[in-house]
């Protein structure tokens, strides 16, 4: 086309925002991305816990940018970055060329060091990993009523969620409502509403980024809910037993892992300095140093805000950092990227959450309502938008988690009998 | 409990329907299925084609049954029948004894002892088959997409169903319509409205069982969407290159296979006289020979009609024949089972549509209209039924396939460069 060409990686908020800002803008734009769906990632705990279908917080990349012909979109993985030759390598063996290159790669979760874990206590970025928790949330019950005793069944009735940040909370309330509320009446031989529910963090209270009145509001909600919240322990280990803490044991079927987070390993073929959980350390204008084609944005960055602090991994912050490349591209130099904080907000369970919107705490239902309010605002495209809605509406007045399809069969991971 | 023990195999329409008519009758039930949820066949297809959510038409067991507080549900696999002790058993070894039981555990797909081309021709039973096939279709035109030569992308842009029953006719419409309209403006190097999609029927004729009016109607009405139509001609090979008929290649790297039934193979435990398909050849209550306490019922069963013909493998059969024991149980001894023919009818695209009702013959619209009806109307369960009329709703509207979710990642599956 003549017009230079623009490689993004990565159909998150950051890139498409970035792709919406330069709507008309001169260039000829490649979008790749691992799936074929932007996802709406603070929704998918809903998927984990059987209140939504997957399809209904994944909209295909190629439908969003579907008018847009200079953009076009591959689905792919890329393997490697070559800075000099300004040339990217896929899975495949791929070569694509870019004038100016995007990094827009997300993060996965992390084990800090413990892969072994994952098997035991899968985390929660992708579709895929949504669908495995659920399979193991619902199947735990499955093999619950199929057991000889209430101390066999007992193993798969404690669920241990690890990390207290807004995942783990999210996570933990929602199951503790599948339990005590959804469930109800549907087993003959268990009660699913005698369900133990724990939610370990590291650190001396939950949700640690918030403000501590906010935190202890959070914990207690979360007990109303019937959770344990167990703060100041440390997990040591994970197997199929259950979670090792300093100085305790919990045992368990359900672990899920709501602990941390790693940068894609991708980044590390930059060769640039990158930070404890390998994101980039960007430049003011995001881009990387001696590279001023290349920006990283998104969960992938390192942003030292003013005050001397990263940017949170949430998505405003990388719609922000979309919209302003976008700018930087169709305009030239720019004044450093800044942060705009328009604050942070978690649920526990039905109808409660705790808010920060710049000086103003909230908790309870009016913050649940503003949570409902900014996501389905935010929730790209109107069929999901309009889907979400009603499935919620739905799960509203009635207390039922509908989308409770298990995939696999269970026998052969039953305890062998004769 | 002390009330006589009742088995049923299968949550299926027969055995949902024996529980339904069995309300507040003295039994002991255990409703024994493979998967967690009653699952809306005769929907399935839009699955298969990303119109519909899985969680859409399926529904969990458990929740059907919640207040019926003399049913168990238990998510098993039966493995053998011991007619002379009157025990199951379970995959993992798990003995259940009855005093009555009820086989009612459908069908799956069937190669004709061919099984190695299930690999590349999978079926379409169960909500995996659907999301596998949804899988195969969405990537492929992603593979194309990313292909050097519009020579190696014709290769994914060549879809073959093989068989010209129901099932194929509704996944040939379906794929046409995603292909020539649902996908429209979503690439940029292929175009899927070039896609090639062929029906295969060995016999002269689509829709054997029709009238031969409405199989050439709907041949007529397949052809204007696109597909090409070819009969009289059988299968002799399916490699991971495409199908070989007599006389005939047809390069394709998507097969899909809607050709042939087989009866479950847990039957064959009950050693008695088997038909082709391998369903049992039941008496006129629809019992087995010398066991009254055992009943098969739905695509397990082969009963033959007065006319001396074998009763079809359709909805309206199981659930008529569910009703039926349930009578036998509650009141003893009946006339024979005697099936009312209801009709029968497929869809071709959308708003298109063959039905026969007793001896009307009805197409195009306003059998289309008559099918949704029908369909809508036996969906189980509220939610489903307004979520699916939503969606189509939606469908219709715009002419999308929402729920076009591919959950893995195709580098490793191309074509290896350097």
């Amino acid at each position: 086309m003549g017009y230079p060409k623009l490689v993004i990686v990565g159909g998150g908020f950051g890139g498409l925002n970035l792709i919406k800002s330069l709507k008309k803008a001169k260039f000829d734009i490649l979008l790749i991305d691992k799936t074929n769906h932007h996802l709406f990632q603070p929704l998918l705990y809903e998927v984990a816990t059987a209140a939504i279908s997957p399809g209904e917080i994944a909209v295909p990349l190629r439908e969003i940018v579907r008018t847009n012909q200079h953009v076009t979109v591959i689905m792919g993985e890329v393997a490697h970055v070559d800075k000099n030759l300004k040339q990217l390598t896929l899975g495949n063996g791929d070569k694509i060329s870019y004038d100016f290159l995007v990094l827009a790669v997300g993060s996965r979760h992390s084990y800090f060091g413990n892969d072994q874990w994952e098997e035991f206590a899968p985390g929660l970025k992708t579709i895929n990993d949504a669908i495995n928790i659920r399979e193991k949330i619902l199947v735990s019950f499955e093999k619950a009523e199929r057991m000889d005793s209430p101390q066999e069944a007992a193993k798969y009735l404690n669920f241990v969620i690890i990390g207290g940040g807004p995942t783990g909370v999210e996570m933990a309330g929602a199951i503790a409502e599948i339990a005590h509320r959804a469930l109800f009446k549907n087993f003959r031989r268990i009660k699913p509403e005698k369900t133990k529910i724990y939610l370990l963090e590291a650190f001396d209270r939950i949700l640690p980024p918030y403000p501590e009145k906010l935190s202890r509001r959070a914990q207690i909600d979360l007990e109303e809910l019937g959770v344990t919240v167990v703060t100041g322990k440390k997990v040591v280990d994970v197997t199929s037993e259950g979670v090792y803490v300093e100085g305790g044991f919990y045992p368990s079927k359900n672990v899920i892992w709501a602990a941390g987070n790693q940068a894609s390993p991708l980044l590390k073929t930059l060769n640039v300095p990158l930070d404890r959980a390998g994101r980039v350390i960007v430049e003011k204008d995001l881009t990387i140093p001696g590279h001023p084609e290349i920006f990283v944005i998104g969960d992938a960055a390192s942003f030292i805000d003013d005050k001397g602090k990263p940017l949170p991994g949430i998505a405003p912050t990388a719609i922000q950092m979309g919209k302003y490349v976008g700018k930087v591209l169709k305009k030239g130099n720019q004044p450093p990227f800044h942060y705009f904080d328009k604050g942070y907000m978690a649920t526990i369970g039905k109808l409660r959450a705790v808010a920060v919107v710049g000086k103003l705490q909230m908790s309870g239902f009016f913050a649940w309502a503003a949570w409902c309010f900014i996501h389905i605002l935010y929730l790209i495209g109107f069929r999901n938008r309009f889907a979400v809605l009603t499935e919620w509406f739905y799960c509203l007045l009635t207390g039922e988690r509908g989308v409770r399809v298990i995939y696999h069969s269970i026998d052969k991971e039953l305890p062998k009998k004769e």
